[in-house]
């Protein structure tokens, strides 16, 4: 493990997606996403995904110079075309037509299809906080989870992100996947070796197992509830709707057809139904509803009463987004810890695209 | 335990709410929404709390005459003041609302201050399905569940519903608590005298246990995941968005200061931060989106594909909504059973209000 500093990683991330010919803009755009997961400690979705991209875009499956259009729209909604460019790009496209609607009608609400990877759905349902707007941010992924009572799988891990502002206190930002554990958590465990709690996967046979490795031999990520008595048919609705809103509302693949992302032997989509990945995006205006200031100051009330609510011996009641930003403030300050596979990785993207990656 | 027709307990829920002085519209409005409860199969939600209703507007604190009122709008959003009329009165006319403004401007979202429990969440969100709308409903309620790593309880039971209208199959209607079990089956559990499985409540320390009795205890529900290393802080999250979207961004109270059900001990409200319980209801025009033939088409593609997955032995993969529609249909025609306890507490409200109660 090695940490690199913001800068370091944010000028590599540039010059990588500079090197496949996105435009100076999109580059930007598609790095801040990217290393935004790193600084908020969703590892898994930040630079160490990189050459992932850099794969697809290899196999004509990302076009490094979409033209993103709105192909149909009303007054609060819109879909877009992604051109089959990154999902880093996209997704800020369609959450700024979003914000751009809530602004004129109250709320606005995105469609995407012929999209992939996005990212965090966290990055792009903040970027309403600003304007004093709502934001939502939800995607489709290829199939790792079994619905309840499933030995296939048939849904992404779909995740809802959902960003509140508030006033003195610092926002609200939920975002989590619709499945008990994400994949990144399971790949945590691969890597140590180390078994998984009972309730996060299922065999081939849908049998309640602890192999962190199960998915690569036909077993499936378990929805949020683990199985039908915790509730597990209400993580796999969340995940339902998820794809409904992300895929079939916009006219993307959806369910089993979701392509896969670039992970080693899942190179190749298979039958389509649809274009690409689908993303669903949301703004809503907070003084659509209520004064601005009348809400926040409502919100940081919410917001302290629950923080401050009586906890079981040693813990606090988390606001959901803290431990994000908390890590996000001492990462900009003390640096980024990649793994070593991470590094090697970036390394050879260093090599293959003759750019410059600086070690210390 | 009797069965009853619908059309027994439509005429007597519907006397009841006349009597009470509802207009003859708000009383059958009031009575269709109660009793699709009963016919969908969450007993808990129907005419067993009729009574409840009743000592709420004895108590001053259900209006059977309101003022319904949008107090703020723009195109694509309104609040709406209950004027502490019924909930099965006041969601119904918000949602309404957002149907009208879905139909102008392609979407409507409307929060609800000043109401009270509102029925089965889903009913609000099917309203949506006969105009190819995708339709959701939410509403916080009285605290009787402790977020991740809480003692205390500090949100309701806080339902989700989404409908999505197909074509030749059936809708899709998930309609969920976000706890792992809703309160009324922890209430199945008390009167068979048995424990609930682990992972569904905690105690007053926050100690997993299976009492069925333990919120009388000062224990609380969990939320959906049941503890932090099977998701719990997600389902506390889904739970907080409900709340903030139904209580912070109408003026309704929120937390744990919603104000509880006409539960025996449970009559007064206490310190409030708004007005009533919260509620947020929205509708989508699909072809806001996409033709609605070609979205139909797709949705009944996604429903056959996943009720067509490969399954563990004995099962099936079931989607959302079915369950209750076919008990619905089944009921219609053979009838509502009703507990001893339920009959006796609709015959003391006959002889309250001198209607008649047919018992065959």
């Amino acid at each position: 493990m090695t940490v690199f500093s913001y800068q370091q990683l944010y000028s590599f991330t540039e010059s990588v997606f500079l090197a496949m010919g996105c435009s100076a803009k999109d580059a930007s755009t598609a790095t801040k996403v990217l290393i935004a997961a790193d600084l908020r400690g969703i590892d898994s979705h930040g630079v160490a995904r990189l050459s992932g991209y850099v794969r697809l875009w290899e196999a004509g499956r990302i076009n490094a110079t979409p033209n993103l259009s709105i192909v149909h729209e009303t007054p609060s909604t819109a879909v877009v075309d992604g051109d089959a460019g990154l999902g880093l790009v996209v997704a800020p496209y369609a959450m700024q037509i979003a914000i751009d609607k809530a602004k004129q009608v109250g709320t606005g609400w995105v469609s995407v299809k012929n999209s992939n990877h996005f990212g965090i759905a966290g990055y792009h349902a903040m970027m309403a906080l600003e304007h004093d707007m709502i934001g939502m941010a939800m995607t489709n992924a290829s199939a790792l989870v079994a619905p309840t009572f499933s030995s296939e799988k048939m849904l992404g891990t779909n995740p809802i992100a959902v960003a509140i502002p508030a006033g003195n206190e610092p926002a609200f930002v939920a975002d989590m996947a619709t499945t008990t554990a994400a994949n990144g958590k399971l790949e945590i465990l691969q890597r140590k070796n180390a078994d998984t709690p009972h309730g996060w996967v299922q065999d081939a046979n849908g049998n309640d197992v602890t192999d962190a490795n199960i998915l690569k031999k036909g077993g499936a990520l378990l929805p949020l509830g683990s199985d039908r008595e915790h509730g597990s048919h209400k993580g796999y609705g969340l995940g339902a709707i998820v794809d409904i809103l992300s895929g079939v509302l916009s006219g993307a693949n959806f369910g089993p057809w979701v392509p896969p992302f670039a992970t080693a032997g899942f190179m190749q989509a298979g039958e389509t139904v649809g274009n690409g990945t689908g993303h669903f995006l949301g703004a809503m205006r907070v003084d659509a509803f209520r004064p601005a200031d009348a809400f926040k100051s409502d919100m940081d009330k919410w917001i302290r009463r629950f923080r401050s609510a009586d906890a079981v011996e040693g813990k606090s009641v988390i606001i959901p987004g803290d431990p994000e930003r908390e890590l996000e403030q001492i990462r900009m300050l003390d640096g980024i810890p990649l793994l070593d596979p991470v590094i090697a990785d970036l390394k050879s993207l260093a090599t293959r695209f003759s750019v410059n990656f600086k070690l210390d």
